[in-house]
Order: C-alpha cells, then sequence, then structure tokens
C-alpha cells in the first residue's frame, strides 16, 4: 500500500461548491474555487461546512444560474413565494422619493446609494443584495445604503426608526440561513464602505477595526505584524469581520482560539432608534457591568448594528503540521482526539472526522484513491502535501451529491454521542427500506458523517438518488428530535436567519425562548408592546427617565426568534 | 552579584495579607496563609490582587479583630452606617415566622436553614454571612438559606419574590467590593451545599457541576483526569464556581486560557421569580439565539441566581517554568513581553510586572534581598525556588503597608500606557509636595506600580505614613478620571458591588448605563416600572402573552447599577 503522502499529489485540487438537495449537483451553481493563497487559507476552505464563499459582486456573472436554455425557471423564487405564509408586515412604510432624498443627504456621496425608488435601476442590479449566494432566498429590496461612517450607520437608523422604515444590516452576504437578505422590501444597509483599521497594538495584539473589513484583509493585516485573526473561514475573501461577530461565526480556528464570546474585547453598536452604543474595549479585563456587547455576538442584526470590533489576535504559530490517521472505531477516534489534545494541548488546531462511508462516497465519486487510506496514518512532508490533505476532506461534501442530492445538517452533538446519529440514520433508513448502496431502486444511497470534531461539530448528509418526499418524512423532524434528545444545537456555527427561526425551539427552551423574545423588545421593541418604559400608543414608549421615543422594531425583521 | 536563584530560597515565605488604608497593616486582620498545596496554587496565591482567601466559618475565630483590649471598636461598621445616604427599600417586606415555616417546608433539613427570627440564634452566628472578609461591609440578615438543588433554589426565589422578599446570593464570600453580602436585612441565599460535580467528560473537557462547588474542589477533581480549571485565584479553597462565574473572576490563568465569558459553556439559573432557565449546554457551537447566559457572567446576582456551570478544561501541562527578568525601561518590559508572547505563544500562562519602585519598597521592609536583582535574570530551577519568585512578587503588596498603609487600585489600562498611570501620579505627587521617600513630614513615601501586565491589569499602590484627606483628594478622581481618559476599567477583576457602584459612570457611558437599567428591568424589574408588558398597578406585569407576573426588584438589591 503506498503511503498516503505519494497518493495525495495526483489528486486534483476539487473545485468547492455548495451543496443542497433542492438544487441537485449537475445543476447547481459552483462558486470558483478561490486562488491558492497561504498555507492558512485555502487549503482550509471547506465551503460547504463553513460560512461559504460566495460570488462577489464584482464576478455576478458566475452567480447566474447555469440552467439549460430550456430551464427558464432558473430565478431563484422569491422568499415571499418559497414561504407564502409570511406576510409583509404592515407596520413597515414602504420607501419613499422624500426618504430617498433625506439619505443621499446623509450619506452624502452617490456610490453609497443603490437607488431603484427614484431612479430605473433594473432589478438585476440589486440581486446580489437581494439574494443570498445559495440562491434559496431573495428579496425585493430597491434600497441600498452604504455607509462610510458610525455616525452614517446611526443618521440612517435614526431616520428609519422614526419612519418605520425596516432594514436588514450586509456584510459580505456569505451566510447560509438567509439572515443577510431582505424577505419584502427591507432597505439594505451594507456595510462594505466602512472599512478601515483603526488600530493594532501588536503588544497585546489587540485590533480595532470598522465592521465592513473583509476578514481576508484583517488577517493579512495582523499577520504582517506576527498576529494572527483568531477566526478563519472559507468565505475569508468575502465575508466582512462585523457581520462574523453578529452571526458568532466558529470556523477553523475555533478549537485553538476559541469562540467570539472570548475573544471580542469589544464592540461598537449603534442601536435601532440610532444611538451609538460605545463599547469599543481594548481590555482583556473590564468587571464594571453586565457584558452587554455579548448579546450583539450571534444577534445577527436584529438589536442593533455592529459598526466597528476589538478584537484579541494571537501570535501566529510559525509552523503548521498536517496529520492522517485512519482508525477502526469512533472509539478510536475518541482515543486519539484524547491523545492528540493531550500531547499537543493548545497547539492543536483542528481536528476532522471522516467516516469510512464518506471515503467510500469520496472514492466512488472521484475515482482517485484506493480504499486503504482508511486505514493508513501519515504526515504531510510539504506544502503541496498539506493543501492535497485538505482537499481531501474538502472533497467530500460535493462527492455525496454524485448521485443526485444531499440532505445536509450541521449539528452540534455532545462529542460522546456525536457519531451515534449517522449510525441511528443508517439503521433508520436500513429499517424502513428506502436505502442501498447499489439497488439504484432505493432513493437513499448512504448516510455519512464528517466534521469538526474538535468542536463537536458534525455534518450528517444524506446522499440520495432523487428528490423523495418520503426520505423529508423520514428525516424531519427525527433528526431534530435525535439531536434535542441530546442536548445537542441545531445549528452549531450558522445562525437562525429565516431558514432555522421555526426550529430554534429544538435547541432551546420555551423559557429560552422567552426571554430572548424579552431581549429584542428590550432593544428593538415591536410597536404595540413596549419594552422599557410605559405604552402610550401604537409606537411611543414613554421611558421612565422622561424620554418618549419611537421603536418600530425596525431591525432585520421576520427572521431570528 | 549572585544569581537570584541562590538567594531567594533564603527568603522567608510572606505571609500573605489583604491591604486597605482603613486599616491599616499592624492593626489589620491577616487571613493565615493557605498550606502550600501544589505548584499551581499556593506559589500564586498573591491574595490582595486576586479575590482573596478569607477565613472560612470554621476558622471565623481568625476573622475576629485582632485589635488590644482598649479598642473596643473592633466590630465592623454596619454598612448602614459607613452609608448613611442609603436607606432601606421599603418596598422589602421583613421576614416574618410564616415565612421561615415557609422555606422551612421548601428546604425540609435544619441543616438548610440559620434562623434568627424564630430562634434565639445570636448575632454572631450570622457574622460570617453579613460581613465581608476584608471588615468592611456589615448587613443585618437574620435568615440564611441554604437550598441544596436547583429545585429549592427556585422554590425559595419564588416565594421571595411573591412576598417582596429581597435576596443575596452568597458563594464564599471572598468577593472585594462587598457583593455577597446583605445590605441591610436581606435574606442570604448560600449555595454551599449545592455542591454536587454532575459530569465530567474527559474527551471533550466538559465539567458540569453545581454552582456551589468549591474551586479547589473543581480543579483537583478534573486534575485527576488530566485538566485544568480555567481559572485559578488565591481564593481558591474558599470561593466556589458558582460565584466565580457571577463576578467573573479573572485570576491567575486568564492569560492563557481567556475569560468565562470563552470557557463557559452553559449556565443553570434561576429567575428571580423561581423560573430556572436551563442553559446548560456542554457544546461548543451553539448558534441559536442569543447568548442569554452572557449576562450572568459578571452579573452579581442581579437577574437571577446560578445553581450550575458547563465549562471547557483545558489538557492540564506537564510542565511549568518560572522566569524573573530585570530590565531597564517599561519600553523593555513590553518587548520581552512581545518576545514572550512570540516565543510562547499559548503556553505562556502569565506575565507579571513589578518596578523598580516596588522593589525598592520590598527591600527596605523586608531587608532580604540587594537592589541587583532588578537588572538580574534567572529560571527557577526547582520547586523551592519556582514558590520563591512566586512570593517575591506577592510579597510588595504587603511591603508597601511598612510605612502606615497603602492606597490600592485595580485596574485595566491599555497596555501602552498601562505604566504612564504610575509615572504621572509619581509627577503629581512630586509637584504637589506631598510625596518624599526619606522625610517622614510627607505623607506619601512612595507610589508604586505592579500586576498582571499581560492581562492589562495594573495595580497602582500608593505607600502612605499616615492617613491623610489630602492625599485621598488629589488621589481620587483623579485616578478614576486619568483611566477612564484611556478608555480603562475601574474594576479590572473584582465587579462593582455596594464598593464600586458609583464609579461605574467612569467605565461605562451614559448608554451603556442606561441599557444595564434595562437589562436589570427585563429581568428584575423594580416594581412601579415596568418590564416587557404593560403596567397595571405596582409591582403587577401583564406579560404580552397573557401571563401576570408580580415582580419586585428582590436580587441583590442597592448594587452593581
Amino acid at each position: 500500500m503506498p503511503p498516503l503522502h505519494r497518493t495525495l499529489p495526483a489528486l486534483r485540487r476539487l473545485r468547492l461548491a455548495n451543496a443542497s438537495f433542492q438544487q441537485p449537483a449537475h445543476l447547481r451553481l459552483r462558486p470558483a474555487a478561490p486562488p491558492l493563497r497561504t498555507l492558512h487559507s485555502s487549503p482550509r476552505a471547506r465551503q460547504e461546512e463553513e460560512k461559504v464563499s460566495p460570488t462577489t459582486s464584482a464576478s455576478s456573472a458566475d452567480h447566474a444560474p447555469q440552467d439549460a436554455p430550456d430551464r427558464p425557471q432558473s430565478k431563484i423564487k422569491y422568499t415571499s413565494d418559497s414561504y407564502p405564509d409570511l406576510k409583509r408586515d404592515s407596520r413597515f412604510k414602504k420607501v419613499s422619493k422624500e426618504d430617498v432624498e433625506h439619505f443621499k443627504k446623509i450619506l452624502g456621496s452617490e456610490a453609497a446609494i443603490l437607488d431603484g425608488v427614484t431612479n430605473e435601476t433594473g432589478e438585476e442590479d440589486f440581486e446580489q443584495y437581494n439574494s443570498d449566494w445559495m440562491r434559496k432566498y431573495r428579496g425585493q429590496c430597491r434600497l441600498v445604503l452604504k455607509p462610510e461612517t458610525t455616525e452614517q450607520v446611526s443618521g440612517v437608523l435614526k431616520y428609519c426608526n422614526e419612519q418605520s422604515l425596516a432594514v436588514v444590516p450586509q456584510g459580505g452576504n456569505s451566510g447560509l440561513v438567509g439572515g443577510s437578505v431582505p424577505v419584502f422590501d427591507e432597505i439594505v444597509i451594507n456595510l462594505s464602505r466602512l472599512n478601515k483599521v483603526r488600530s493594532f497594538d501588536d503588544v497585546s495584539g489587540v485590533l480595532v477595526a470598522d465592521a465592513g473589513v473583509i476578514l481576508q484583509q484583517a488577517d493579512e493585516y495582523v499577520g504582517k505584524q506576527n498576529h494572527i485573526f483568531p477566526l478563519d473561514l472559507g468565505a475569508k475573501g468575502t465575508c466582512q469581520i462585523g457581520a462574523n461577530v453578529a452571526t458568532n461565526a466558529g470556523g477553523l480556528r475555533l478549537l485553538r482560539y476559541g469562540s467570539m464570546h472570548g475573544n471580542i474585547l469589544g464592540l461598537e453598536c449603534v442601536l435601532p432608534d440610532g444611538t451609538i452604543m460605545d463599547d469599543l474595549s481594548k481590555l482583556r479585563k473590564n468587571n464594571t457591568g453586565y457584558d452587554l456587547k455579548q448579546l450583539f455576538i450571534g444577534g445577527e442584526g436584529t438589536i442593533g448594528i455592529i459598526t466597528a470590533i476589538s478584537i484579541l489576535c494571537p501570535q501566529r504559530s510559525s509552523a503548521i503540521n498536517v496529520a492522517y490517521f485512519g482508525l477502526e472505531s469512533y472509539e478510536k477516534v475518541m482515543e486519539a482526539f484524547k491523545e492528540a489534545k493531550k500531547q499537543l494541548g493548545e497547539i492543536l488546531s483542528a481536528f476532522e472526522l471522516m467516516d469510512r462511508q464518506s471515503q467510500s462516497l469520496y472514492h466512488q465519486a472521484k475515482h482517485v484513491m484506493s480504499e486503504e487510506i482508511v486505514s493508513d496514518g501519515v504526515v504531510a512532508e510539504s506544502e503541496t502535501q498539506l493543501q492535497s490533505l485538505w482537499a481531501c476532506r474538502e472533497g467530500i461534501s460535493e462527492a455525496g451529491q454524485h448521485w443526485g442530492g444531499v440532505y445536509k445538517y450541521d449539528l452540534s452533538i455532545p462529542l460522546p454521542e456525536l457519531y451515534s446519529l449517522v449510525e441511528d440514520a443508517r439503521k433508520m433508513f436500513e429499517s424502513n427500506g428506502l436505502m442501498h448502496t447499489e439497488d439504484e431502486k432505493f432513493p437513499v444511497k448512504d448516510v455519512v458523517g464528517y466534521g469538526h470534531m474538535g468542536d463537536s461539530n458534525l455534518h450528517l448528509n444524506v446522499a440520495t438518488r432523487r428528490y423523495d418526499k418520503e426520505v423529508e418524512r423520514a428525516l424531519e423532524p427525527w433528526v431534530y428530535e435525535w439531536v434535542a434528545k441530546r442536548q445537542g444545537s441545531i445549528s452549531a456555527e450558522h445562525g437562525l436567519g429565516l431558514a432555522k427561526k421555526a426550529f430554534i425551539g429544538y435547541s432551546r427552551s420555551e423559557t429560552m425562548i422567552r426571554l430572548m423574545g424579552k431581549i429584542k423588545e428590550t432593544f428593538d421593541p415591536v410597536s404595540g408592546s413596549v419594552g422599557f418604559g410605559v405604552s402610550c400608543c401604537e409606537g411611543i414608549v414613554a421611558y421612565a427617565d422622561g424620554l418618549v421615543c419611537l421603536q418600530k422594531g425596525i431591525m432585520n425583521p421576520y427572521k431570528y426568534i
């Protein structure tokens, strides 16, 4: 058996792609693979499991459906059509020409406004702001604002709140749950022009930067001073650090550097009424009151807009090594993980799992490797090998779609039971007669499991030969119930957005959901109910301290909770 | 010049002591130095800067004032006398015999109640619950409840809320800001009997344990399985992990393992109305809604009681090394810190600063070492030497009191300016003619700086020969203003409690304070105002979902914000 490191360099670099059953692999758009940049980035650009690198505005052609000419249904469905039960909230005003004039005054620059209200701007110009890169969601926004300063964000929100204009904060628009695009005609507040590094202290490692700085640029900036941004993910070339914080992005460095809740030292946010909350601390220790910024981390833009972040960046490591082990059981994998943690301690930066079935699918779909690798072990000896090893891991995601499509679940499950879900799903499909690995008559070909085991994050993929309602009924709510029983999470790192809003009950108790509602009400109350104060009449809240403030629940409506 | 490692073993192990000007060193109680236990604990038991090991209930004799017989004023002043402007809130009911009977029913056991309402229990039995270990605060509570289960905590709070009985949650009562003792007659809810480890998974390193587990016991528990509790502090033998979380304790492992906000994976809390909030997740990734538990981390028991925690414990290191460097300027110290971070990366667990003046004071007070050590450098070669090096660092705190007393400030300051405060304070005292290192006529002897530089945490100590109003007026609000100008924190790791409630404005903006007030109102609204709902009449809140709930603002009143 040839060592893996001799086999791997022969592998082609796989194109990275998103998979979703609704858009079978052979029809779906594949974003171009990002260029290999550094050892730190692209080899790890496992797009499907992380936030994914969407096509940028500059390459919108790639974003267009690659359908055959005889498939005129290629346009993305409007979210309002996909979710017929969701109705536009009549509390929200429609954008008028007077509103646009006011925004022009606030923002000053023509470049800051994409205006389809007073202009004849075509729908296609709004496509990149209205649609998510997965092509699952499509809003009907006709006004995009791109403020350049925190004060402009403040001015915009103050006006929107006064005028009951709903808004959607938007970063690189690379999310996976439809959180960063409008549902109806909400105004998009795009942060891309708010993109300056404010300061970096190479002693403490504290970076302070505008929300719209691209993740990769932030990493390169601190990298020049021998530090590393404590977050990395596939969409690094597109996604923005403020939105990363707003969605509490997990990514590839979490095992080693921890979550945003620990790394973010401060935030500057604009509240729905335009108030600037300056909590842009550079301090590691500050025990003076409730840590409010934590609510904005993972708040998905529902209680305010993050305009700047202060984040602790660790020293950059001088070396990276990748090892690949074939082990006989999940128990042995757990032992290997324990051993890796013990031997490597804090320098272990990722521990990934790929089961035999996922590798088998990969072999069948790609015809590039022998089965033997699953009982092999190898350490990458060059950058090429290192990249090849990661490519192998990345390829599994695409491989599953070879036969038709894949049902994909991104789940957190306590480590001891993490892999049991895959086994149980297999048993379930065997017992209900829906699965056969060879026989084409069966809709399910195989069930595979892989993912960021070091973070207890499993990707359950059900590779199918065709779309089948029976398979779907067998999977849902079975998967969610299985996860809920083990106190897992139905969304490990992608958030709720519109996609998972309805399913939060599988991961959070009634009490938690009620309290979350209170938080939303506290920061962005919906008129008719009241926040901290006494309801005077619709939409008017009298604060105990005498202030009267209009509050309209304008922040990223229809989503989250 | 003999190398430091030959000199240090000769140093006596210094007794650890708390310093505060109000109680000059020669009069103050000194808690006995804790026994040397392990390399990890006692050498680092820098009591004064960390949460401090108070005398426990078993050794309450140590806690009594060590005054001469002719000093009958030895009793700790009631907080109500020290803070004459603070009045008991008449909204709160006084505890009745019927209330005590009800609590007996809820708690079941005699051991769970210390009852001075229906019994003739003497005041001295309540001393350890009413007074803080620094002897600065003293409440007048006559009822201590010690629930053993979360359900009992829930029952107690539900009743207290219904009956408008104010409560103070209490752990090991080792805080430094008076947060864990009553101000008036609030009921103490002591968590010491809620003290079981619930689970530990040695693969993921996740420990789930009751709030009342002693920190040291938690560390030893995971230590047996080769893990380390990510928090360590001087009071580890007394303080409780739930209270550590409630006060967001910093401690000695923060530089390496990060803050509670990153390490805590889940909490179980009881809300003021008795509702149990089960957010005891063991997951590293769970992006399903606002991260509510973060509000309880550092919430100091003002919005609910933490009854259990889920925390990520790293692998225990196999070796510890300590190095001691003498450097010529703060700039060089910053360079050394950068170099240490670069060379050691994540394995650097502490980086401590001691300026020349602090070492000079130490020499003069202790007569044990030559001045040369400040330009020396040494690596500890044995456990004894390692402990001696830490003892040297620890001794500085006590040394400053040798001449009378010390004004102490525990501050977070951005690293580049951290030491400037010491220099500016010196200049200030030189220019106003209050300081002279030799001349006894001057009240101030010296200004020294030391602390957890790795966490940007400075201890500014002003060593004085006598109490002097002029010195105090020169220091305050000068120090707070200095820190505020640099966006520092007036409480790095000790919290607000009663002591710093009035000063929060130096570290937080009006907006932040207003929002914090909203959070308090959301979870524990004070009757008369309303939370999420509509005010019907005093203390009654009608929730939008139809619930009617009494809310009385009973949680740890008079403190925090």
